[in-house]
C-alpha cells in the first residue's frame, strides 16, 4: 500500500489553517498516487487544545472541519485526528479519536484507549478512554489504528518510584489478536533531549513483539511551551526503520509498505537538537500569536547572548532589537561584549543607563527605609527598573519581550520577580547553565558570533560590586547535576546523597528549589526541551511544608 | 454508634502538624466516649499535595504518620485519609485511600473509585481508581467507606454541554447491594458561592435513594487558591440533616447515629460566606507559608479598600501596612479616602508620590521614544513604578504584597502585568466587580468603615486625566453578566447572545477575555470562591486562535 505520511505544524483552534493544510496534503497525496494519507493526533484542532475542548463551539467547528475534509477523500483515504462526541450516557463527553475517511465520508472512528495524564499531559481531564478494539479492511489489508500513548502501555521509567505499566489495558495486545497487517499510530509526542530514543525504542519493541509493521506520524512545531519534533517513521515487522521523516520541520513522504528501504535522517548532536527546538519554539510562538518583533535586554552575559542568537535565527535580525541597560556595577567588558554581539548579528541596539531611575527610587524610598542597610531590595530595584524599561519599549513599539532566565537560576530562584523574570516567553528556562555553555560553543563552531569573553568570564548578575554567581550558588557543574537528579529523575534527597553528592550542598540546593515555587508560579511559559520542565508539567503546591 | 466528626485544617506535607492534630482528636474522642472518629480525605497529607505525590520520601513520610496514628487507636477506631501504594503491577502507583485503624493497627484500606479530573481537580494524574467494593463490620454495624467524589456519580451540571454521569461506575449502587448500615464519606470539597447547596443536595438524594444514613466529613481551611469550607454533616436514611458542623473553621462533634436530632448551622448570606472564605484564604496562605505581615497599595478605590479590610480581619491591623502612591492624575478625594480608610482601621500608611520616578523613566526613554504620542505605555509606567515601590517595601521589611485585582478586570485584561498585577496572592481575582460593591456595603452594614465616597464614585484607574473604567469597558452590571455566562456557565457566544445580550458587546467582551490569557498566565494565585476561577482550574492554551 502506498501511504502518504503528512507531518504538519498545526495551530490550535485555527480550523481554517489546519483544514487548508490537511486538504492540501490530501490533494497532493492523490495526485502523487497514494492510497491513504495519515495525519497526526488531533490534527484538525492542533494538539493540545486544553479546556477549549469543553467549549461547545470548539467541538462544532471541529466536526465542521471534518465534514469539509471528508469531502476531499474521493479516490483516496485519509486518517485525521480530532475529538469525537461520546455517544454513551456515561463517561467523559469526548473521545480522542482518529477519523478514517473514504468515498467522501467518514467511514470509521477509532478512539484512544490510553490517555496520558501525567507531566504535561492532561488527557483524562477531557477524554473517556476507549475500551473496544477493532480493525478494518482497506484495499485488501487489515488496518489497526492507534493513537500515540496506545502503543506505550509498557513504558520504561526513569526512576524506581515510577512504574512500567501505567494502564490496565494493552491496546496492541488486543489488536494483535485481530491479525492486522499494519498498525497506524497518530501521535503528538513532544521533544525532550533526554528521552531522544525512548519513543523509537518502544515502537521498535512493539513491532518486534507482535511482528506487525508500524507507521507512526507525529505532529511538528511548537504550541506555547511544547515543541513537537516530528521525526515520523515507518517500521517493518522486524522493527527495522524503513523511513524516517525530518525533525523540527514539516515533512511529507509517500512510502510503499511493500518495498524495503532504509531512508533515514542524518544523526544530529543533542545540543543542536535543543537549538533547533528553541528556534522553532520562538518562531511558532510569534507566528501563532500573531507577533512579529522581539525585544530583549542584552547584558553581556551568556544567557541573553544565546537568546539573541536564537531569536535572530527564529525571526530574522530585522525583527529583533536589544536594549543595553548598564548600571554602576556593569563592567566595561559587559557593555563591549553586548555591543560586539549585536554588531556581529546586525541587530539594532540602544543603551539606556539605569542609574537615574534607580536613584530616583532610592530617594523616594529613603524616608520609609530610614537608615537600614542596603540588601537584596536594592538589587531587585535595579532588575525591576530594567524590567520597566524593557516593557515600556515593548508597549511602545509592539516588540514582545523574550525572557533570558536559564533553568539553573529558575530552579534556585536566582532572579527577580517582575524584573529579569519578565517576558512573554522564557527561551532558556528548561536549559541548564552547563548546557548554555555547550550551546554557546556550538554556536561559535565556525566563527566567533558570541564574543569569547562572554563565554569565558565567570557568570555574574552584576547587581553589586564584584558579584559572582558562585558567591551564593554551588558551581554550576555540581548544581546542575543535583538539580537534574532532583527535578528530572525525581530522586529523594537521600538517594541523591547516596549517589555521592555532598549532603549539605544537596539539602541547600533542594531547599532553594522548594522555597521558590512561588516565583516560578508567576514565570512566563517556558519552552520545554527536557523530560521535566518547570511549568505545566510540574505541579507543586505553594502552600506546603517541604521536607 | 457514637462517632466523632473531626473537621480539621491540615497543612499539605506538614506531617508533624497533621499527625498531632489527628492524634489530639483521637484522644479527645476516646475520652469523650466515641466509638469511632472520622477525619477528611487525605487528612494525613493535606488535600491536595499535587506532584509531591510522585515523590518517594513524601509517600514514606505519609506511611510513617499512619503508623504513628494507628498506635493511638486502642479502645477506639479512626478513619484517616492518605495515599496507599497500589499493590498491583498495572495502573498508577497510588490509590487515594481511607485507612480504618483499630486495636493499634491498620485494619482496612478502602480506596476511592471516582477520581475527579476536571476544573481544579487532577486526581487521575496521581491515583488509580478503585474497582472493588466491600463493607466491614464494626461494633455490630456494617460500615461502607467512600471518598468524596464516590458519592457524586450523578452530578448535576451547570450547562447543557456538561453531563450528568461522568463515570462508568456508581460506588454507592455497588455498596448498597452489600447492605451497609452507614455510609461514611471522607471529603475535601472546596467552597464555591454558586454551588452552595449542590453538595448537600447530592448527598441527600443519595441517602434517600438508597435509604442509608451518610456521615460526611469535609476538610476546612485554605491551601493556596482553594478554600475548604467544612460544613460536615450527618444525614439519616431519609436524607434529613441531623447534624451540621461549622463553616470556615475547625469543628469537632460527637454524634450518636441512633438519636434523632436537628442540630444545624444558622443560615449565612452569600456575600458573608465569600467574605469568610477570603479571610480564611488570606490567613491560611500567610500561616502556612510562614508569613506574618502583609502590604498593599491603597488607591482610594474600592478594590484595595476591600483587600485592606479583609487583610486586617485575617492578620490583625498591626500586621498590615499600606502605601499610597499618588500621581498627578490621582484626585484629592482618592488620597483622602485612602487615608480615611487606613485611619478607620488603625493601619499604618505611608505616602510616596510617583511623579519623580515616572519622570525619570520618561526622560531616560525620550531619545528612544522620539516624538511618539503618549499611549498605554506611559500608563503602564505609572502602574509598574507603583509595583516596584511595593516590592521594595516588601523586600526590605518582609511584608507580602497582596494583589487587589478583581475578577472583572482580570477577565478583560484591564490591568498592568508587572504593575498592579503584582502580588503573592490575589485576594479578589475571583470576585466580580458587582460583588465587590455588594461586599463593601456589607462591610459597612453597622458603621462606615470604607468611606462612602469610595463606594459611590465611578471606578477609575486614574492613569490619565478624568479616566473612567466605563471609557473602555461596558458597565460592570452588564460586563459581569456576560463574563459569568462565558466563564462560569461556559456558554458559547451564540448562546449568550440568545439570552438577550447585545451581540457587539458580547463579542467584544469575549475577545478581551481570550486575548488576555497571556496576562493571566503570569498572575498570582487567586483565592477561588466561584465554580470557575482563573488559574489552575481553567486551562486555556496561549498559542491558539480563538473564534
Amino acid at each position: 500500500m502506498k501511504i502518504a505520511m503528512a507531518q504538519l505544524n498545526y495551530h490550535i483552534g485555527n480550523f481554517e489553517l489546519n483544514t487548508k493544510k490537511i486538504i492540501g496534503c490530501i490533494r497532493r497525496s492523490k495526485t502523487e498516487g497514494a492510497d491513504l494519507v495519515v495525519f497526526s493526533e488531533l490534527s484538525a484542532t492542533g494538539y493540545y487544545p486544553h479546556d477549549l475542548l469543553e467549549r461547545k463551539e470548539f467541538i462544532e467547528q471541529s466536526y465542521e472541519a471534518l465534514r469539509t475534509i471528508s469531502k476531499e477523500c474521493v479516490g483516496i483515504a485519509a486518517i485525521v485526528g480530532a475529538p469525537s462526541i461520546n455517544p454513551e450516557p456515561r463517561g467523559k463527553k469526548l473521545f480522542n479519536s482518529a477519523f478514517f475517511m473514504f468515498d467522501g465520508e467518514i467511514r470509521h472512528v477509532v478512539s484512544k484507549s490510553l490517555l496520558p495524564t501525567y507531566d504535561i499531559f492532561d488527557e483524562y481531564r477531557h477524554f473517556e478512554p476507549n475500551r473496544k478494539f477493532s480493525v478494518f479492511d482497506y484495499l485488501g489489508k487489515k488496518l489497526a489504528i492507534t493513537i500515540c500513548e496506545d502503543l506505550w502501555d509498557e513504558q520504561e521509567t526513569q526512576n524506581e518510584f515510577g512504574r512500567e505499566k501505567l494502564y490496565q489495558l494493552s491496546p496492541l495486545k488486543e489488536l494483535s489478536a485481530l491479525n492486522p497487517d499494519l498498525v497506524i499510530n497518530l501521535s503528538a509526542s513532544p521533544f525532550s533531549y533526554n528521552q531522544e530514543n525512548w519513543r523509537k525504542n518502544i515502537l521498535v519493541k512493539n513491532a518486534q513483539k507482535y511482528q506487525i509493521p508500524i507507521l507512526y506520524v507525529n505532529q511538528v512545531g511548537a504550541q506555547t511551551e511544547l515543541v513537537f519534533d516530528g521525526g515520523s517513521f515507518f517500521l517493518n515487522k522486524n522493527g527495522d526503520i524503513q523511513h524516517e521523516l525530518n525533525y523540527f520541520e514539516e515533512d511529507f513522504r509517500i512510502i510503499d509498505t511493500e518495498i524495503s528501504t532504509h531512508n533515514l535522517q542524518p544523526k544530529t548532536e543533542t545540543i543542536e537538537k535543543i537549538y533547533q527546538a528553541l528556534v522553532i519554539g520562538i518562531r511558532d510562538y510569534f507566528g501563532k500569536m500573531g507577533f512579529r518583533k522581539a525585544l530583549l535586554g542584552l547584558s553581556g552575559g551568556i544567557d541573553s547572548a544565546l537568546v539573541l542568537v536564537l531569536a535572530v535565527e527564529a525571526l530574522g535580525k530585522d525583527n529583533v532589537r536589544v536594549l543595553l541597560m548598564p548600571s554602576q556595577y556593569s563592567s566595561d567588558h559587559s557593555i563591549n561584549d553586548a555591543v560586539q554581539l549585536a554588531n556581529n548579528l546586525g541587530v539594532r541596539y540602544e543603551i539606556i543607563p539605569i542609574q537615574a531611575m534607580v536613584d530616583s527610587f532610592e530617594i523616594s524610598l529613603s524616608e520609609v527605609f530610614g537608615n537600614r542597610d542596603s540588601d537584596i531590595t536594592e538589587e531587585n530595584i535595579q532588575a525591576r527598573t530594567r524590567g520597566i524599561l524593557l516593557m515600556a519599549i515593548s508597549n511602545k513599539f509592539g516588540n514582545i519581550l523574550l525572557n533570558t532566565t536559564n533553568k539553573s537560576e529558575c530552579a534556585v530562584g536566582y532572579g527577580t520577580l517582575y524584573g529579569d523574570m519578565n517576558g512573554g516567553l522564557s527561551v532558556l528556562g528548561d536549559v541548564y547553565k552547563t548546557d548554555i555553555f555547550k550551546m554557546a560553543r556550538w554556536m561559535n563552531r565556525d566563527h566567533e558570533i558570541i564574543p569569547i569573553n562572554t563565554i569565558l568570564k565567570p557568570p555574574s548578575a552584576e547587581l553589586r560590586p564584584d558579584q559572582k554567581d558562585s558567591d551564593s550558588l554551588p558551581d554550576y557543574d555540581l548544581l546542575d547535576q543535583i538539580l537534574f537528579n532532583y527535578i528530572e529523575l525525581n530522586l529523594s534527597p537521600e538517594e541523591i546523597i547516596a549517589r555521592g553528592f555532598d549532603e549539605a550542598t544537596v539539602l541547600q540546593t533542594i531547599k532553594m528549589v522548594n522555597t521558590n515555587e512561588y516565583k516560578r508560579f508567576q514565570a512566563p511559559p517556558i519552552l520545554r526541551v527536557s523530560s521535566k520542565a518547570f511549568g505545566f508539567g510540574r505541579r507543586m503546591p505553594l502552600v506546603a511544608r517541604y521536607s
